[in-house]
């Protein structure tokens, strides 16, 4: 696949003058023991390994890979099709990795992939690295990690990265914020039951796969595809899409039919969106609004500094006795850190 | 009903010193009109509307009415049961507010209880007042204007205040934080669609309510109270619960039946929390994190300050062009702030 370095997330101005961390060379070379470390660092809480994680991301070389998304609700037959899949790219040469973002995990500390017997298969091919959702901290902080790990990924030289996600919601836009193509994956099912995707993931997704199309479950695969072809067909026409996309058709994970068909789908949609400058401007896009989201939990990292944090507690004491409102205990927070003595 | 002032919920010096606002005479006489329009300046996006507000909730003398939180999906009958719980309460000479958090009014502008015809008659009655959802910003701002709309009820002598919510997560959380005890209503439904409701909101209810049982769906409706007392068995005993609570019965908005229970359900509830402390606690509890809301709100507001504003939208472009990573650019947003330069 080509790789396009045409677009440097960063400013190389700004690397450290530390030496080069020990991880950038076996990272380059694509060491897959390296980038599980890297990512490590990239998911610690701890300050230090935060900080040499964002000096590894500032002086790694930037590459570009091709950032698929993947969603579906669980049952659909997920992580079968990112086996057959995955293998179906690395059986050309490519270099798959697959992430998650879970966002049960951000609450319950449960993961998706969180075991690789899932994808025993992929797990155990040297052109494939599988990583679970990180499984701390918020949603947005898990959304920065996952942001992070495919920058990483791309820097090691993959060139597939499949970001994986189950489909409730919020963790689908996030996760469309941080890829370039989106693909929605689907079960065989009653026409009625076509309500239950929301309209917004319709809308995100650049396909939509109808899977287990095998068996007995081909006819009402085929049903659900075309019941699909029809809700996308009326969604406005999106400027970034060619002629007939987004596009709904059958595959099967077990018989493999369709996956190739895929596959051409995406490259075709990439080369169009690449040629038309809508590839670009989308990671532009996806850059502006992590910046504001940098900028957003930089902002009430604040509240986490020491002086602030017993001012916080001893003035919510106060508001909880009711001898001050809530607004007023939130402004004299405001003022000190204002007076700048809190850091 | 017994009413409580042993918790202000503000510190009286901090009244401005200006006039009196001419709204608050109206407002202590449980002038309807008066109310609707206090409302009005809570919701408003206007900087002077806001300021006026906030001054009215702090001259206001503080009341406490009971607030219910009640959740139910589409279809359970929820507004006929509020009609008719309304209608019952406003029997006994109490004066019943009628609120809504509406989850989607915070995206698309949709509002439940946008059209009072929803309940004609309790919209009809004197001692009652309906609002619906705030329609404008994100949930967390209707979340806070609605908190405020509360407490005007309150200031306006309202007994009990109804905060309706639509079942789809988040928002009940919403609610119970802004409320004293928590309904959750529910339509008949065979034993399988008991997942349906959340574990998490089980766990908020105070009351499951099975509605419309009455005619054919009586039957239902019995099992599907012993579906779900069963599983509010199997939930932890909360320390703020009186023996048998939480408890599911059946209701019927249409006949009636059980709605004089729910009530006395509720006041019994609310009784003995207040003898135990728990009633004041949560209260406390609730304002604490209003505090925590407000200053992370307020935080995030300095970045509309129009010269951060300003150079947020150039480092925005420089990120957008790959000169700058989205954390250097936050880093800059930030020392911007720290130099106070920004105000």
């Amino acid at each position: 696949m080509e790789r396009c370095c045409a677009y440097p997330r960063k400013n190389k101005g700004q690397a450290s003058g530390d030496a080069m961390d020990e991880l950038i060379g076996p990272l380059l070379g694509g060491d897959r023991r390296a980038l599980a470390r890297a990512i490590t660092l990239i998911e610690s809480t701890r300050s230090d390994h935060r900080a040499r994680a964002s000096r590894l991301l500032t002086e790694l070389p930037t590459r570009q890979a091709l950032r698929i998304g993947l969603s579906g609700t669980p049952g659909v037959g997920k992580s079968s099709f990112i086996e057959a899949f995955g293998k179906l790219l690395t059986g050309q040469g490519l270099r798959v990795a697959v992430l998650a973002v879970d966002p049960s995990s951000a609450r319950s500390g449960g993961s998706i992939l969180g075991d690789k017997t899932r994808m025993e298969t992929l797990a155990r091919d040297p052109l494939a690295f599988i990583r679970p959702s990180p499984s701390r901290g918020e949603l947005g902080g898990v959304a920065r990690r996952s942001r992070e790990t495919v920058q990483l990924c791309e820097a090691a030289g993959f060139d597939i990265i499949l970001v994986e996600t189950v489909g409730v919601g919020q963790s689908e836009t996030l996760v469309a914020e941080m890829t370039d193509l989106f693909v929605l994956l689907l079960a065989p099912a009653g026409g009625d039951e076509l309500q239950g995707v929301k309209r917004g993931i319709m809308e995100i997704a650049d396909l939509v796969l109808v899977n287990k199309a095998d068996g007995e479950l081909r006819g009402p695969a085929l049903r659900t595809v075309a019941d699909y072809a029809g809700a996308l067909r009326l969604l406005r026409h999106r400027p970034e899409d060619p002629e007939g996309y987004p596009q709904a058709m059958p595959v099967s994970a077990l018989s493999g039919e369709g996956l190739d068909e895929v596959w051409a789908h995406l490259t075709h949609l990439a080369r169009w969106r690449r040629e038309q400058g809508h590839f670009a401007a989308r990671r532009a896009d996806q850059a502006r609004r992590w910046f504001m989201a940098e900028l957003r939990g930089g902002l009430l990292a604040r509240l986490d500094r020491p002086v602030v944090k017993a001012q916080t507690v001893l003035l919510g004491d106060a508001v909880a006795r009711g001898e001050l409102t809530p607004e007023g205990a939130a402004e004299r927070i405001m003022t000190l850190l204002d007076r700048g003595e809190s850091s």
